[in-house]
């Protein structure tokens, strides 16, 4: 199994709301130095098998009409995770010697 | 100015109605060979001045305090943006010859 990331982030002349919430609320926390916040989605995505260009290329066509919504977000991101966490939930069992 | 990207995933251990929703609705659409979908958030925080050491060490602290509800959720990421756009936002204007 391997794994691909997805991010999407509202388009920059779209108002993001919730990113104004966080920006407004961090100088109440102590937290100066920050002029803006911006909130987007991140999505693991899990699939059976390898992640080859087609897989990519299907999860890309996913993100683009199911994961976000072309009229005020882009997908800023698709790619096959390689992390640890991703390596470890491939590898296989290990038979102690 | 410079950028820093904050990601924030639920927990492996926590349910993620969000992600099952878009996994519940991938076949619908026609995508397969998807077993798992987990959301999260994405952050685009802009800072005043440059991203040293101490500048992503307050985005860390403001990332586990107020970005991400930690009885539920990792933060996965906190990490200066060198993408383009972010070089752009931070490029000087430059005087035509």
């Amino acid at each position: 199994m391997g794994r691909v990331v997805v991010e999407v982030m509202p388009k920059p002349e779209i108002l993001d709301p919730q990113g104004k919430a966080v920006n407004g609320a961090l100088p109440r926390l102590g937290f100066t130095g920050i002029s803006q916040v911006r909130q987007g989605k991140r999505f693991e995505i899990t699939v059976d098998g390898p992640v080859t260009d087609e897989v990519l290329a299907d999860v890309r066509r996913a993100a683009e009409t199911l994961l976000s919504n072309p009229v005020i977000e882009d997908v800023v991101k698709v790619e096959a995770d390689n992390t640890d966490a991703a390596v470890d939930a491939t590898s296989t069992t290990q038979i102690p010697a």
